[in-house]
């Protein structure tokens, strides 16, 4: 059976170009970036050589300006607790973020608040969007950090960062923003938009997994969240994992490239599954219509199941997801999903897929139609859509 | 130039097996665990086949004893400050560790004093033994967590675990051993040793960078350092590092397979080097000449720079260390050298050869004759030296 793999935001397959440029340093080039010889030598150089092709992917300026850390969760949390316990006395103990953002940020701002610290979930509305009105009322003076992600990767809505970077600045507030969903699917642009700190996810990339990178403008004081042998300025401590970082770089060079293309093919292939499956009855678009990822499509079925649909449509060889891989495993309701103002019972019947390199026009009509099928068997099987339907 | 690496605290080679098994995992295994799709449920497969392996190397019992981490800094903090801040309430505001720690167990019992708890650091004698009778009125009730490393990188000694296990539990501590540069090496046994806590480097076992693991004795609690996703029973969030976990874990299987035959082999050649180097004029063994780790030769030779030797040593083709590989870019003295009671000048001579796959008997003669060369050379430059023979 031929798989067909829509489940982009779960996982990136590294892209084989990449794993070609990186390969060598799981082999001969295995030095310690720390150490003073040449396979030291020749593994640092790897390292800057990295750094520097991920500036360059976000208009970061100096190469020093990226933070490498193990991954995105990581850099969320230096950037969230890192600013938050370094500048508190400076600026103050509030912390904001949306009631949309990725849990490794969420919960670090629920460690700041049993911390002593006063934190706010900023609102959006029912497509997602951050509400700037409430936004300036929530982050206010005396808020150390904000963070709102560049776009959300279950319901691929893409935020005003421009206009809620001016609120956030406005009020001296450290902005950060998780663009772990939009690095190298949309041209970022740290200096345009007025970024302190941007999360960068290597895996996202179409690199290994293992790298992560948070873009800290200078001067922008951080503590770190992982105290040892204090390499990244201090700010991240553990071998540098080269392999992970050489390839992180090699896939932000390829995606700085290629963005612009590849972007405009997957955009196509997402109107066209949007469009077949909002044609199944009573199925509605969760996220933004036209402020999406061009990779994006996510929908929602009443009367059904999420973990239903995946697994059906698995069968079928095609992989979605219905959220969140990181909670689908704990099957709560989605947090996202709620803040855009879904009721309890409406929240469950949620698909999302999202495309990548493999992803083909050819592969939409047998998408579409398989998840009609699915939709159909399982609401036969629905009390509540058999109850609707009576 | 032929290469002779020496330099395995630094970096160890990835084992070829290791990459032949888990490079699938960097292909088309390329799955998110917590997806519930077959891609996703293949990759969960292999992380739990590899916790398996890891608990199996050192008779942790039950897979789900062993907490994955992205490496041996993270399992380190998530060791030190996770059991600190989770326990202080119910055990004490007090923490201690040895002297001769790794950064990632020193700067985090730093940060605990940072934050209100007693700390004190277990003095070592010359040989880098923990003073038992000095732990015993150190770490007393009332400290949450006491970390002593299994064996010391930079100067190669054994602790005797098993003793200060029971000075540590009869206080009433949580007991944590770092045993990143044992594990793989000298048999483990957590049961046996009595161990709380157990840090695990995939690097050290010839497994990928961007794993780790902890080692968690059932009903011991931690408080996460990494908030987010809630992986790992939410002790380490983020998606799981397939690749390297994989890797890990079957490195930790032939490590387990082919320790005792692989340790004799290379002591042989650590005791061929040592004696060699011994033979030079004013060198002397650092660390312990009989309790030390199987791979390990350490030396000093007065009145020169370790970072001499090292760049001496890398022209010939040898890689060497001077010391911590982390702390090495920063030229400070080495902490462990200081605390076995060496002066300031007598630290900065020192030179590492720590052994690994790649290493022969066969190369003992030239490295000992470049090191005699090298210093010879090295003395012949150094006013210390010059005014110490005039």
């Amino acid at each position: 059976m031929k798989r067909i793999y829509m489940d982009h935001q779960s996982a990136v397959p590294l892209d084989g170009r990449v794993l070609e440029y990186a390969l060598p340093f799981l082999k001969d080039r295995f030095g310690n970036p720390s150490s003073q010889h040449t396979p030291g030598l020749e593994a640092r150089e790897a390292v800057e050589e990295a750094r520097g092709k991920i500036a360059a992917l976000v208009n970061a300026g100096a190469p020093k300006n990226i933070i490498l850390t193990g991954g995105a969760t990581e850099a969320n949390n230096l950037a969230v607790r890192g600013a938050a316990y370094r500048n508190a006395d400076k600026i103050g103990k509030k912390a904001v973020c949306s009631a949309i953002e990725h849990m490794s940020v969420l919960n670090p701002v629920r460690e700041l608040k049993k911390n002593g610290f006063e934190t706010e979930l900023a609102p959006v509305d029912g497509h997602g969007l951050v509400d700037l009105g409430r936004l300036a009322e929530i982050a206010v003076p005396g808020t150390v950090v904000t963070s709102v992600m560049y776009a959300n990767s279950e319901i691929g809505t893409i935020q005003p960062v421009r206009e809620i970077g001016k609120i956030v600045r406005a009020a001296g507030s450290i902005f950060h923003v998780d663009a772990t969903a939009a690095a190298g699917r949309i041209p970022i642009d740290v200096e345009a938009d007025g970024i302190d700190l941007l999360t960068i996810s290597s895996s996202d990339l179409g690199g290994p997994r293992g790298a992560g990178a948070l873009y800290v403008r200078p001067g922008v004081k951080l503590q770190t969240v992982m105290p040892g042998g204090g390499q990244e300025r201090g700010l991240r401590s553990g071998t540098e994992n080269v392999f992970a970082i050489a390839g992180m770089g090699e896939a932000a060079r390829l995606a700085a490239l290629e963005m612009n293309e590849e972007s405009s093919r997957l955009a196509e292939i997402r109107d066209a599954l949007i469009s077949g499956l909002l044609g199944i009855e009573e199925t509605y678009l969760t996220g933004h219509p036209e402020k999406r990822l061009p990779h994006h499509a996510s929908v929602r079925f009443t009367a059904i199941e999420g973990e239903g649909i995946l697994l059906l449509m698995d069968r079928a060889g095609i992989q979605v997801s219905t959220g969140s891989a990181c909670s689908s495993q704990t099957l709560q309701a989605s947090h996202v999903l709620l803040a855009i103002g879904l009721k309890h019972e409406e929240v469950h019947g949620s698909m999302v897929l999202t495309l990548g390199r493999s992803s083909v026009i050819e592969d939409v009509p047998y998408v579409v139609a398989t998840a009609a099928e699915t939709v159909t068997r399982l609401r036969a099987m629905s009390p509540v859509w058999n109850r609707k339907k009576s």
